[in-house]
């Protein structure tokens, strides 16, 4: 279909070009290239869009990016200046493309603030930050965003009507030398990515972010790091037992009423329609939207699977593109009612 | 239906009554009946198989049990006497009790040893292990058996022609400080179980295990501790990226192969059709086995769904009592073909 | 949930009481209590609606009912007799019941004024027909409201803005003889109902009915008559192969457009979560509304079953109450928000 | 996958490349092609199997065939020459070809004595029929094989041990002028097949033809006709409501136990991994097929479809090759275990 909307795409700054050239070693089969296609912004991912049916691309900076810098003034350095210069590209293409803050995560009340410059200042969609903000001398420290020092940021949010993007980034520190170090391939898509965020997430659902902040919308990607496989299980446990032994008193609403209120999943690198329609079920086709994950995944593969898979018209067109219309107030864009 | 096997059934020892009330106010609503009936064996539990069309139960030692134990006499000292106490128990009830062995993890070639013991001296149907053996001298390290020092234990299991069951337990030591202390009620059942025993099962996927054993057959509850939720996504990344940069020296059959001849998935506390059927849809209903994982859950739960959910006959015989009785080689137990 | 909307639900008129009881001899295990529920209007089905948590009923006249009469001008008398009957004693109750117009079907023109009739003067929801109307001087034919004859008839539909129930009925004549005598425990709900909607519907849509009036609304029960099983099949063949020899001049999008813009599906009669799974699936929830088919079903299977069993909360309240308070543009009634 | 075997796939007799050509008019874009490759034996469909990994193929003559032949001497004479004609073909290879016995069903004891002559001589998998045997002195009657002068036929099928594979023909009689010949585009795959071969197959089960010869395996295609949609609403109404006013004298199990025992479907012409995975859930994937129903279909849709679908390996491997090898007691053929 045409004009699907994509929100999992990532950018780098050139600056960094050899740092990341040198990143993508560790996943990519063509380092090169994929150095490239971070890199550029309104060329390579422009020509891939047009040829398969993207109208509009949120984009957002890479992980682990400024999570990943522990020095709390350079990280916030580092969010400013890759707003302005994402700021500056996207607007040379407003019908094509749109942009994800990015958030130093050191300190709630600067996070907020730069959020809001973004939104109001550039029209950015919402935020992405990549799970937990490095921290601490050493950068062993992990800062979680779901206790009440965070309220501040997620007030934000809320007056400012954007959601957040809660992106995985990859383990550090002991938790890298406790359980990932021994068993290096399952860092990233293939298991740390999901239990990073699901953690995340879960732990704002129990700490009672989103019932002091019930508007609040949070979005995940790989069709929800695995939570929706345990609905039914999470349900079961807070409903039957865990909120008799205390949880009601941070988490007044079951985890699918949370699901239905606050949270999204995208599409991004989980391309299984066996998948997509179990989560259809347990989740709601109301709250699924499109995405790639470029350039770690491909136009092609996404894409493809998506205008090919069995699925309704109907599905079809909210979960390419009219959630994420509704879900980021887009106007018209390229294709977007084709 | 009648003749149901289920398989992940916990006991406690009757000197642990005290501890065992003590731990089970940590999620129980009613600690009391939950210490009676962990700590009975041979009447509470028959008689609710006996009204729910149990036949045969295969019981375990409860979690964290002995991997809780990082004095490493201590722990196998408790994992002889767990296993004698048990031996005698359900030998006074073959047609109706069967178990796994209790094992020390701090060496594998005493855990070796141990299960060679109870199942040619005590026909057990194979072992049961609460995930990471806590060692160290402060009990913060964490043993998995995922490397090829365990090569002697898995050996013996395949000589043995015994499965292993991969239980979770609770997270210890710095995991815990770092991720759980702060979000607690995500402990257990809602997230810290899957996501340890699924990062140790797909640990010994890419650490090489079952391609050194081909014929090990391993055990996960709860319908898979999330990985099938992402056998497409797992799948993808193996096959498209990893095993070209090398993960294929250790990993040499897709992630498909595995769970098609290593790993079978159990329904113990996951009582979801919609969740099941996903799970027939990737791993196929001659991979899943029926179980409750009493007393933290109840018969009639496990029972009612399950004689009671929309599937067809052929699948609900296999998973209800076929599959075990190939799986563990059972002979006629009460009800077995009723 | 509360403020679900049904939208199969018969009635019978208190003068064919006789008849009525004698007719549910062939299905019914108990005559006199369907003939009592099905005669009532403003007692008992309210009292199962309050129990049961629906909040609005749209009502319409038993099958075969009008389209079991060969003579024309019989027919059109019972018609109006029946909407005057009914018209009376849902306005008593506007906050929990409504009505479909009965209409007789041996005239397009006839057909139209009376829908009209019942929109305008009585506020009816829209009308709800028995398959084919029989006809014929021996009531051996069957009339098709499938051909350009009843353009004019469609018309008004959509001019009016409500939608048709296409219901089914018992087969009568030729056909009878042919198929279903000597396969009588077929005729109805295991068979022959979904045989006839559905070649119906399939009729209208290659026939070009759809085509002509794009914003024509037909609503089915029983989860779509079996056409969502073969969605593929019928896509397949009718984009693949019959379009090139000669479809495409009648019938002009694809199967799977007519089901997202002119068809609805209800749960009237089928309460399997997995078959509504796959109708999601296959049609989309946007599609689906919830019914029961009383007094045929009771209350009690139809909302036990949609109330307990496991769907995200968003479906759940679409095919519960949202989506039909969208179509029939329904105000405030009982529970409409609760 | 390699070894997959197919057995909906059909032939015509080359005296009669005429009428096939004419006959292939009316549904397919390419007459010409179809009558080839409908004709071929050794040939084409071979090199197209090579290509697929199609290890085995069961033919079975075309429909209507036989079944439309009203004069029951020269249908029977008709039979024996296409089962003679078949005989010779597949013996040129053994490791690549089957047959299906073509009959007459005009008479059981005929068409029994002509099935176990097709068996005992020539090695035939069981036989192939196209619904009703067209009959009386215009063609204008319809033979159904589900009431008891049939039973000395099934008998003999489960004498020999083979299944009866239950195939659409074409509606003719009053049947196709009172339903079929105003929606002409619905007869066939869109639908007409469908409703015929459902009928005959739910008139054999409350005929009580599985009752009285409960080891009979039948076949149906297309993943089942549209029965495994209905399979709650079936089960629902034969056990709740009709076995109580006297279903039970003819049908004394459940629908669910005659489809886990007596009834087989296959992929043919149904390439919808949505609707597979449906079917494995009501159905179970051991009584599921692969067919492609070539030339009607082709090898490449069937085949890169079932190879590439998200589906477990143990149920590809099962729906693929391995029901069909224990099905038909196959022995080593080309590719069989590859």
């Amino acid at each position: 279909m045409l004009g699907k909307v994509a929100l999992e795409e990532a950018f780098a700054l050139p600056r960094f070009e050899e740092k990341t050239r040198w990143w993508a070693g560790m996943f990519s089969t063509d380092p090169e290239t994929h150095a490239k296609e971070i890199t550029d912004i309104n060329q390579i991912r422009i020509d891939y869009a047009q040829k398969h049916g993207v109208g509009y691309q949120i984009l957002s900076y890479t992980a682990p990016g400024v999570q990943d810098i522990w020095d709390a003034a350079e990280a916030q350095a580092l969010a400013v200046e890759i707003n302005d210069y994402i700021a500056e590209r996207v607007r040379a293409m407003p019908d094509r493309l749109g942009a994800f803050a990015t958030l130093s995560m050191h300190n709630p009340k600067e996070a907020a603030d730069e959020l809001r410059r973004c939104v109001e200042k550039y029209g950015f969609k919402g935020a992405l930050v990549n799970d937990t903000q490095r921290a601490g001398p050493d950068g062993d420290d992990m800062i979680f965003y779901d206790n009440a020092d965070w309220d501040i940021f997620w007030q934000t949010c809320t007056d400012l009507d954007v959601p957040l993007y809660l992106h995985p980034r990859n383990p550090t520190g002991t938790i890298y030398e406790k359980l990932w170090a021994d068993r290096k391939w399952l860092i990233g898509p293939p298991l740390s990515f999901a239990q990073g965020v699901s953690l995340h997430v879960l732990g704002m659902v129990t700490n009672g972010v989103f019932d002091r902040h019930p508007k609040l919308q949070i979005i995940m990607g790989h069709l929800g790091e695995h939570i929706p496989f345990d609905m039914w299980r999470i349900n079961h446990w807070f409903e039957d037992r865990k909120k008799q032994i205390g949880l009601a008193a941070t988490c007044k609403k079951t985890i699918r009423e949370y699901f239905a209120e606050n949270i999204w999943i995208t599409t991004s690198g989980h391309f299984s329609t066996t998948t997509l329609n179990f989560c259809m079920a347990e989740i709601s086709s109301d709250r699924i939207l499109f995405s790639i994950d470029y350039p770690f995944e491909t136009f092609s593969d996404a894409c493809d699977w998506f205008d090919k898979t069995e699925l309704n018209n109907t599905d079809r067109l909210k979960i390419g593109r009219e959630n994420a219309k509704k879900l980021f107030k887009l106007g018209d864009y390229h294709d977007s009612s084709a």
